[in-house]
């Protein structure tokens, strides 16, 4: 009897909850674990939704208890997980049946899944879903890519169960092939940045301007209710008023300050690297949190250096309050400029047309970055849908050229002051060679055709032209 | 009759170069290029020398001109002429005779090339070799990777061919495996960043201090009789001082600022993200010249904000320019520390090691990036060869903790004037963040627990905890 309206393979944290949340928008919804007994503890803490949950020992019986042409999400381990359970499943689907890998896959995996499938009759759809457990169960933010047709079959489903703000659910149709997951991958690449940028201002107040996480807390709260509204922000406050219960004191102060990372920044910085785009203000933020992982040797440079004395910025004025708070709105637009230039330039690449309004506009609940920002950055799309360059839009040349002159002063009391401001930094230095019509290259350009015979454009005409360089005189002679 | 002592297919102007400088040094090679007449006309040239050289017309000819085992030297594109070069060469070639890829290969490539070829007999050698035209004919920096036995076959000629600094001939076996090219593929890594932060002095002095090409050129000069001394610098003022034929113009201004690249940056930045290895100044150089090449975009940019004012910096004291000098040479260590850390964890990662010592040792001449730098650097790593951070050797520690308060000064002041140093500041934040004992991951390992449940580590104590996180209040309710 096939009753259930999607099937959901892996009762990990995710899955589970993303399952509940479908069966408690009014699906039936078949669901199989590799472990049984996890099944079956699942169905049993489902509580009244147990009604709408049809638990499978078998792919086989997953499969019977689905109508065709079947949906089933995958959300399982990214990587040679996602493999298997494909290799499993193909033999038993049939054609127009739906595979939906609904974790953090890498979209070149997505894109070979597709390719092996092609010819089979099977569809592939790669979903990208934010938001952590709390989402998946009440709400995330959901990127699809695929074939549009698998995507409408699903989208009654993904349209219950995806956050709403203001009543218009996060979820869409982002574009065929690997769009889902690398609209995803650049999620968390901007993530990053966003979060490694308010790192980067913990780190002035704290160190520089001597402040304790009890103190910085209300800054924070202060600024989630102007500009930099958003979940970050006000996850930040909340975090750093928290206690530790057994020391007393507070809890970000007992947390070692090394902290992971999964594979999206990664592929992010990647990712952008293979498309030309620049997205320095994502691979600080990587890397500052490789550097964070090398405790060690960040111990012994101090030691060997000293840090900066803490406080020596104090007392913060409104004026410097201000200017943390504005250059922290400039870093941000410049991070999600950079970022949205590269689902440009991969929309271009891929043929994906991918609607980047409408990104922003599903990144505005349910997702880590979530804020009203992102409203403000669907409308400025919407707008000037040609643009890659946010900078340029109305609405954010605006917001830029308040905000650039305290982002430029914090950027050099920074550094004066030996506080690393490493993606703050680096969304300057994009904004200052991104305002220079004429640039340093051609310096550049004249090494490499002097060392290399690369050749050169002229500022006066058309083709490549080279140099008639003299030779170097005298110090060469050694090499 | 085989009489050749090695042979080289591919002569476009770096395989000509190679042989003859082969054929210079006394021993006979056979060639062979894929159009017949190029192989004439290159003997034709090759003057004295064509006695020492064997053309060929026919991959066949080729082999059984070289005595066994075999020697032969690809000098082709990298990419797909090398795949199609080695199935070519593939059922002519006997047990233990050396197909050597001397071309800018991407690592990946040859380690592919070497497992394809395991099992034939058939040895495989990936073999970095910098130095442009000039390098090639009268003496390259040449770093081989593959197997060791296969390398002392060549060495011979290897050591005949090489650059020489002071005696010592700049070539040597860097590792089993890919490690040649990969090495290769850092230096040219190093080689955008040392560019690139050359290109922001550059910057700064034509447009914060308003000064002409003609009085740049000499500061360059006069800075490559210190501490800066290198190949880089000197071409650099050479090329400042150069004057454009048509216009009478400094040619440097009549050349477009928008550059070139081909892969070699780009992979460096890629390696050190699967590496988790910060290479930010490297990463912001491969930025910058992406970003000279948005033309279009820059000027639209600069329209709607304005550059800054030329000249503002102006006037250019004793005091300044050394403030210039010393911030481009700390700027400079933390680039070749970042790219020599990237190799240390290659090393690692694939098992090759590589002597770093003997890297920077062989860099010193014929290479571009040559200077009496690296042998500092090779000084440093042989007494140190446990570190893989550069700034915590006896040396360079002296010379950063001297220079270092000057690229804070410059980084600072460009960030006022609106000058763009994004290599230059990405390396004051990788310094001012290794120095920090206590960064602020804390921070952001506390969202990511709160968010995502990840887990974090305490100061006080082992393992993996929890925050036992309060909700947040209202303000969520709509997502």
């Amino acid at each position: 009897m096939s009753t259930a309206d999607i099937g959901l393979i892996g009762l990990g944290v995710m899955g589970a909850n993303l399952a509940l949340n479908i069966a408690e928008k009014g699906f039936r919804i078949a669901v199989y674990n590799r472990t049984t007994a996890r099944t079956r503890e699942f169905v049993e803490a489902a509580g009244s939704l147990a009604d709408r949950i049809v638990p499978c020992e078998t792919l086989e019986e997953l499969r019977d208890a689905i109508k065709p042409p079947r949906p089933i999400i995958l959300m399982v381990a990214a990587g040679a997980a996602v493999d298997q359970q494909i290799e499993g499943l193909k033999p038993l689907l049939q054609q127009d049946d739906i595979i939906i890998d609904a974790g953090n896959a890498n979209f070149h995996d997505t894109r070979r899944h597709m390719n092996e499938l092609a010819g089979t009759g099977l569809q592939f759809i790669g979903m990208g879903v934010s938001g952590g457990e709390e989402g998946a169960r009440h709400g995330p933010s959901i990127m699809v890519g695929g074939p549009e047709a698998s995507y409408r079959r699903i989208e009654p489903v993904l349209d219950a169960i995806a956050a709403r703000y203001k009543g218009e659910a996060c979820q869409a149709w982002v574009g065929p092939d690997g769009a889902g997951h690398f609209v995803k991958t650049i999620h968390n690449g901007i993530e990053y940045a966003d979060m490694q940028m308010i790192a980067e201002i913990y780190g002035v107040l704290r160190d520089g301007y001597g402040l304790s996480a009890g103190e910085i807390a209300p800054i924070f709260a202060e600024w989630n209710r102007g500009r930099l509204n958003s979940y970050l922000i006000e996850i930040t406050a909340h975090v750093l008023s928290a206690t530790d219960s057994v020391s007393g004191e507070p809890l970000v102060d007992m947390i070692l300050d090394r902290a992971g990372q999964k594979g999206t920044g990664r592929w992010s910085a990647i990712e952008s690297q293979h498309l030309s785009v620049p997205a320095t203000t994502i691979e600080s933020a990587v890397a500052a949190r490789s550097l964070s992982a090398m405790k060690t040797e960040r111990q012994l440079t101090e030691e060997r250096f000293g840090a900066s004395a803490r406080g020596t910025l104090a007392p913060l004025s409104p004026e410097k309050l201000e200017m943390l708070e504005q250059a922290l709105f400039a870093g941000k637009i410049i991070a999600y400029t950079q970022g949205f230039a590269v689902m440009a330039a991969a929309s271009r690449e891929f043929g994906w047309n991918t609607p980047l309004g409408t990104v922003a506009r599903i990144w505005r609940a349910g997702c880590i970055i979530r804020s009203q920002f992102l409203g403000e950055i669907a409308k400025a799309l919407d707008v000037a849908t040609d643009t890659q360059n946010l900078l340029l839009t109305e609405l954010f040349s605006g917001y830029i050229e308040t905000s650039h002159p305290h982002l430029r002063r914090l950027v050099a009391e920074s550094a004066l002051a030996g506080l690393p401001v490493p993606s703050l930094g680096a969304a300057l230095a994009h904004f200052d060679q991104l305002r220079r019509g004429t640039g340093t290259a051609n310096l550049i350009q004249a090494q490499r055709d002097f060392f290399g015979a690369h050749g050169f454009e002229r500022i006066d005409g058309d083709g490549t032209h080279h140099g008639n360089w003299l030779p170097l005189a005298g110090s060469e002679a050694e090499s």
